[in-house]
């Protein structure tokens, strides 16, 4: 729950409990804070945006409580808290005794001893993102202002695909449009037909993943390190604690492992400025951990929501014996389009950190 | 270099110095360590195993300096040390101003102002694994002194593919059997075959990449907690330390983005004995960050030896301009079978520091 | 701002922006948490306890925002938040260019760029210690469900002592009463002669500075470790963040060096039970780093309050002349007594990260 | 054992394993490394330097397998590793039954279940400032190179005093010199009775205590930080890891809480060149856990040697009962001149942190 070594984040808060929030430590003094820009932030990945998504309201205005003065930090720690609201706690009373298949419920049950806030998920629901968006639209405030612009699209949603970046042309401008938007793609085709198909799970009471594929133009070479200090270990380690993240890749990632090395090695070359550049960037813009000033890219794959109206086997620890599942209250049949915030801003963070 | 918070490891050394290393802090005081067990995962990782791996010799016979006492571990830091010998700095003359592609010399050069050793790529290279290895080593004891069994295999190398573990039914006994073996698969033709194409792709001066897959076996639920103190969190962030690792994906990973929710969600069901097991295991053994009780699986992808005999484009920072680079000195056409006991390692150190 | 490996504190806020708080990571769930204690604490924290002591009104109310649910811990990360309220901030105009001695408005100035917050001295206010004794006072119930009980006196205030713990003595129940009192001393004659000496500071437009000695019972033997893992260092690290306090000793502490080798050591024997004690003290409960199980016992001291009435000389940034600074608003002539909490707090918390 | 945060220290090692070192990470690349001034810094800690002190012979040569290319760090890890030798083991046959008053036998025997290495005290010997002396001497070079001189003295030895440095006139010739020396006093006169006070207590086969009190010139204004985070908490937690140190204060420390508010508060002032200064340094050179510029200075208690060859009372594990202990070997009478080297190194690790 704290991350970072330079702008470390704390994050706090449970679903249903009084409020959530973050503390983020480590951020240079005088910087301007735009709050509107991290309003849009927040409103990207908060629910209720369009139909195919969650009808539970929530505000998910943060009050900042500390390390601003003005618009500007002071250097002491930056405190938002956001407030839960608009929870119905009735949906989860059963939750106790019969865990939902493929959430935390019976992980945490064992972890925690049963003291575990189980409402809404509690510390394991996706709501505690919010405090992540809220603290990488602080940190990429600050680096826009280095030139470093950070963006992402739905690469897919089970199935259909939008087309992957081109690693090496991704441009600022591009990742900027994106990450102003709540359903990203480049193709506006891919919308419309994740979209139909989201719907047409959500109407069968079943529900999809996909892959967020995230950018970051402007990222100077030289960032990172070598073994557990290297760039893909610090933005994963954050990755992979955004909940139903369950693989992470760099450049060419898995496809790496079928190529050559004569394919897969990226060429160097002096651009006219004089700069190193790679003619390719399979590498995803890191090289022994250390970045190479192309463009960093990363794929994050999102697990289908595992709330689902369809009947499911679990076991009911009341009685010990098996039982039969049907979560009610009304659940986002695809996340992956609000996951998307929260994939830029962990890139954010593991960025500020790395420069 | 500096690694997790219970079971710390500290790793230090280039590959052309003195020597490299390992302190592990952290461990428990009394634990017996067998130095044969230690010595046979060394030999897994260890060059000049046979025809299609480098013929570098290296005995990586670890000196323990501290830490143990007969044969029981003492409490204080364990500290062992790898001399290192038989390398040709010659080979490597050129690389300080003809950056290899592919390698970290370009960002290491850029990272730190040209200091670093070059020489084998300094604490880039692949030897710095040793260390890691050693320290996997350690801790598997232990680990297995509490039931859980850790092993990999060859999952694919360049397209050819050994078929995936069983996530359910994957055993004890067939991960110690895997993780006594220098090129592990399941089946006997797959090796085959994978070798057939690492042969191949050395004759044609090329390389090739794989992915490694492993398992953990009897590891207790409800290790780990949510966000990023997540399993998958630190699992991956030492993952992604051993070099070439460009992906790393849990259970379904990647996959699970084209499943419905009623198809990646596993079933609860209590067995014969009234423990909670899962159907299937798409989750990979971590639901919310924290084990389930199911195996831990996990798959993490390699690309292609940077150091290919074809030559290649780079640029020349001596001279400001381009340059054609053909790379001396003998390299592993395929460094994915020697990359296996390192997973392995940075699965043991991940679990140690879990449970 | 955080500190701690086991159990992590994050503090934030500033004395007049809208709160300040704590997130406390790491708690064991399920813990019961008396909110009257709490309260009980913070109000021993709290200004305008006495005559002697600073009017202004602060009713220090935490609100837990997560981490609990009823009354018992739910194993997340317990944030509260202090509202701030009463602040004067107009006292506090001229500091921003005329920075007061023995303050940190000019250190503050250099590191932060002049963007800190310096109304009533920011981040480096002793308002600070608010989310401390929150914390500690969550810890100390933890820890008395265990045995520990803690409690510490003015030791010293100007002169005037109250005699030192008998470091053998020392119990629980001694402890629990101190603890529970607002300026605690075990000689009522002590208190008195140094209420008389602050109010004569204070109608001096002066102040007073003094120690508090801490003491810890029902400590098992066996915590802590060797050199920077030892209990003095995890102690000592805590205790020198509580504003104003210059000095940290164990047992003997500085007296030690006086004493001969055979004057300090404590001789070893076994009580009626078996238990190894020792028949005095002087190590203060620790050796090695490592507690003894007998008392813990420090000392802290603090420096008398900076704010004084009295005209200083100081510089002015604005003019980049010198300056003569009268402080205006109303200070404590001497924190002491509210300090005994704040040490109490981070005996706490040290002891629950050791154990 | 790992301390730090932007350089870290990882140390290893017990005093009659194999070996000691020191892993120190985060380095910057491309220092120079005087090997010859490292060495000075270890002969002065080393044993053996005259009559007074113990007889046991330590070369105590570190060698370097890692971080260093030529002369200069290469911006890895640099590990350096001491030998161990001339350990006469057997004099400590005993010491697993019955522990000696004042050293860690008993404690280290409960934390680690009687598995620690008692042999020399294992990792709580003295020998354990080995590594620490070695990592202060390159990070001194470092700081020399940015203007910050490190010195110490002996400011007192039971009960006869060196007189303390002037806290605002101290400068960086003083301090080298005194950092040249083996036991560094300002007076002759004082080294004089010091030494004699040595010697009649090691004919009486007892041992001395006393105080090193330590100051850097040439630091900076705007380092550290509030609370945990600040400069008096980051020096404590590394000194009160020195073995035998018991109490540690800043400026004026434990006379501050004797002074009043309008005499401990240091006045400002410009001076010629325009820089802010302080007309007396009470402070110690830090207000708010932040440097002000003026001199950095504190001063660290070391009680007596705890080995003694005076009969003392202890225990027997072995028969549970009481026992009469004489500890054999030769042991220093007095630490507290060897000190001296390891209190300045720990100064030069807290510098380089928080610079």
């Amino acid at each position: 729950m704290i991350w970072g070594t330079k702008v470390r984040l704390t994050v706090f808060g449970e679903s249903h409990g009084p409020a959530i929030g973050a503390v983020l430590e480590g951020l240079p003094a005088g910087e301007v804070l735009d709050r509107d820009a991290v309003a849009a932030q927040m409103a990207r990945r908060a629910p209720g945006r369009d139909r195919s998504a969650t009808p539970r309201k929530e505000t998910d205005e943060p009050e900042i409580l500390s390390g601003l003065l003005g618009d500007r930090t002071t250097g002491a720690p930056l405190c938002a808290v956001i407030r839960n609201a608009g929870a119905h706690s009735g949906d989860y009373d059963g939750l106790k005794s019969v865990p939902r298949p493929g959430h935390a419920d019976y992980t945490a049950r064992v972890r925690y001893g049963g003291y575990n806030d189980v409402r809404g998920g509690g510390i394991f629901s996706g709501r505690l993102t919010a405090p992540l968006v809220f603290a990488g639209a602080v940190c990429r405030q600050i680096l826009k202002r280095r030139g470093v612009s950070i963006g992402a699209h739905v690469l897919s949603v089970h199935g259909v695909s939008d087309g992957p970046f081109d690693p090496v042309k991704i441009s600022g401008p591009l990742l900027d449009e994106l990450s102003s938007r709540y359903f990203p793609t480049v193709s506006p085709e891919a919308e419309q037909k994740m979209r139909a198909g989201i719907e047409s799970a959500r109407q069968r009471g079943d529900s999809v993943g996909g892959v967020v594929e995230c950018a970051a133009a402007g990222v100077p070479a030289g960032a990172g390190g070598p073994l557990s200090d290297g760039a893909e270990s610090v933005f994963a380690s954050l990755l992979f604690g955004i909940p139903a993240c369950k693989g992470v890749e760099f450049g060419a990632g898995f496809a790496a492992a079928e190529l050559f090395g004569s394919e897969n090695n990226d060429p160097f070359y002096f651009d006219e400025t004089g700069t190193v550049r790679t003619r390719t960037n399979r590498a995803g813009g890191i090289l022994g951990g250390i970045t190479t000033g192309m463009p960093v890219v990363f794929r994050a794959a999102f697990k289908p929501t595992p709330s689902i109206a369809l009947p499911q086997e679990s076991v009911d620890f009341s009685t010990g014996t098996s039982a039969r599942l049907v979560v009610r209250g009304r659940h986002d049949p695809c996340i992956v389009p609000r996951a998307v915030p929260a994939v830029e801003a962990a890139a954010a963070l593991a960025l500020i950190n790395l420069l």
